[in-house]
């Protein structure tokens, strides 16, 4: 009999989270049914979204069930099958979350090529962040060359595809990040062209400085202050792709001070969900997974090891103390 | 010797409007250069957008300069003409500002049908007004039938000809606007479907009630308390036309604290200013004039009498205290 491990959610937050409001769980797997196939899971994705999963009420995806396994993106190993679609070996990405085994009709399930691209990639870069990227940013903020387009949480999994991106159409590239050791990343490592470290307590002038002919698109993570120091500065026309606010994530009130330049500035400014976007996806997995194998689409991850270590883990991608990619691994 | 009057802007505002801004000249008019016309204005415009002019700095127009005079549209007759292309007589909608006489070479005017539609029309439902809201409704909410439609300032002239377009288009309308009486008139007069009363003190409860089905797009002249009332009762994919935020006109800070809301339901929120939909024009004025030449498109007016009397309708058009289209009668 094979134990598997889960965590699950033991309590709604109430403001921060607190590893309090997780619980492992020990459960015994029961033996496959004809049709399904059963997962190893190598690594989870931990992503800023799942902070407004465990919300009570309305958000853009249902409420993450009161003691029921944390939703979340798996990369694993299909360790024993009774489906013919899938062999023992393959590597799959699916939604498992977090727990140790998945066990599935295989529904969701993708096999993916580990030949050029590891597998953890899938999660990241290759995967859900970098296909919210390459939408965000085509879709919806529809760069032209010669554009200076500007993205919060910059050296994070999605900010640091946005720009890396971008940067490849001919725009110029300006990332938001916190602190100088993930500035100086986001231009060394990702090759924007600058970095504004929003706690350094000059972000209007930062920002003026590194994007001194203003902003045509803007790709926001974050919210708050970060977003009243670009508005303003945005120019006519321009875009902006509202992919999180992660500074209201814990119930903090974020108002936004400068909504009359959506007015005086005609911006465009719109909130999206990848999963909502399904034609993008195929197209956006291929190209990003080929610029990983050939190089040119730089990644970071920050590897939490063990299941038990992800509430932690997820608690410090709240806060910002990860750098890129937050995976758990959990072989 | 033909003598005009004009009114100029004396100072800029601080903060509210104040009639010392303004200045009452008189100027002798220069004899017609050839290919030149003069015009008796017999209306002028009140409209909010001044009041963005009247500030220096960025805003989406050029600001209104000092001592010059206040920009604005007009509609008149042709009392003497050098340019083939008008006679005496012709009436046309032009924007020679606050003054009695315009005389130019004829260029943005207009020549303007009066025998079903008066010509004072042609600045408010059946002109720049009416396209606006049809602008905003067509281009940016694009409505289906069977979506609720909200409309704030409802009993405006953009307010009042947005609802009526889209309820003829199959919607629920429910406006907002300040008070019992324009309230009942939105509904009496313009049929929508329902009218808040935002000074009643329960616009969020009342909007709820007044929107049961939440609301799929929004038509945002106001800002502020409105604005907030209505971000988290959107439904997924909702679209807002940001055509005016009057609430902040004089300055004040109006903070969107439901920016949210814009990410939870995967808004589309789009500032627009009407000039810069140039191929909407023709088919928007058609349409508009037609409707209101039949009956089916209903307006009101709040006509001042005299130029001088300008500032003080100005002010109170700021204040809300008109109703419909305001306008100055020159004649």
């Amino acid at each position: 009999m094979t134990v598997n491990q889960r965590i699950v959610l033991a309590a709604r937050p109430d403001g921060n989270v607190k590893p309090q409001d997780f619980r492992l769980e020990s459960v015994a797997l029961e033996p496959l049914e004809d049709g399904q196939v059963r997962v190893r899971n190598h690594y989870l994705s931990l992503d800023p979204y799942m902070r407004g999963a465990m919300n009570e009420g309305k958000s853009y995806r249902a409420a993450q069930a009161l003691d029921d396994t944390m939703v979340g993106g798996t990369v694993g190993e299909v360790v024993e099958s009774r489906n013919p679609k899938f062999a023992v070996g393959d590597v799959v990405v699916g939604g498992y979350g977090w727990q140790l085994y998945g066990q599935s009709k295989g529904e969701g399930l993708r096999k993916v090529d580990t030949s050029r691209v590891p597998m953890q990639a899938y999660l990241g870069v290759a995967g859900m962040p970098g296909v919210t990227a390459w939408v965000g940013l085509n879709r919806l903020i529809q760069p032209q060359a010669g554009n200076t387009v500007v993205v919060s949480a910059a050296s994070g999994a999605v900010g640091s595809v946005v720009g890396q991106l971008a940067k490849a159409q001919g725009c110029r590239v300006v990332g938001v990040a916190g602190g100088p050791v993930k500035c100086q990343a986001v231009v060394r490592d990702y090759g924007f062209d600058a970095c504004v470290d929003y706690k350094a307590g000059r972000l209007y002038k930062d920002l003026q400085a590194a994007a001194p002919n203003g902003i045509d698109g803007y790709f926001e993570n974050v919210g708050g202050e970060v977003l009243d120091a670009v508005l303003p500065q945005m120019n006519a026309f321009g875009r902006i792709a509202v992919c999180g606010l992660i500074a209201g994530y814990n119930g903090e009130s974020i108002p936004v001070q400068q909504f009359r330049h959506v007015l005086i500035s005609r911006l465009k400014v719109q909130g999206f969900i990848v999963s909502e976007f399904p034609d993008a996806w195929p197209p956006a997995l291929a190209e990003l997974a080929q610029a990983v194998g050939e190089g040119r689409l730089k990644y970071s991850e920050t590897i939490s090891k063990g299941l038990e270590s992800a509430p932690q883990a997820f608690i410090g991608l709240l806060r910002g103390e990860n750098f890129g990619k937050q995976l758990v691994q959990l072989v």
